[in-house]
């Protein structure tokens, strides 16, 4: 199944941009950063579980927002895209 | 409906955090922001041919990354929030 995840973050504090490359590092085993704070995770039940719990012990939950979309197996036709394309390339803009 | 929309821009920028308070002032018209470019709208077929057709008038299709997520109606157990709840102000950060 299809797990968005969404990160809210501020990037301008050092601990939040490490923060913020902890949560993509767990991500992009299991799928693709599509957007800065965006990943799309392909995932089976018990792999959501124990990468939902690995983020919830990174996040500060008195400052940043986590959220997950369940996009099911049928995601396909759910998902539309405008602009660029081009790779995101986190460790250009998220090292400090 | 419930349509995801997810926006990508560098808000170092003044020109950036200017599109990025056009896409917000279009989507707060039917959702709300729950993330920093993250937006939840509810939207009928009609509507959302609308406001997509606006927010890729007000993209920088060179510069900014625009995604829609269909959820559909039945999108209550779908969406996980772990971490702050508070309400996000854009004016306190994003105004130039």
């Amino acid at each position: 199944m299809l797990i968005l995840i969404t990160y809210d973050v501020n990037t301008s504090d050092p601990a939040g941009r490490k923060r913020l490359r902890q949560v993509a590092k767990q991500c992009v085993n299991y799928g693709q950063r599509v957007q800065n704070s965006v990943f799309e995770c392909l995932l089976d039940p018990a792999q959501y579980r124990m990468l939902q719990s690995r983020l919830i012990s990174i996040i500060d939950d008195q400052k940043d927002s986590l959220r997950f979309y369940h996009l099911g197996n049928q995601y396909q036709g759910k998902i539309e895209h405008f602009g660029t394309k081009s790779t995101y390339k986190p460790e250009g803009i998220l090292l400090v």
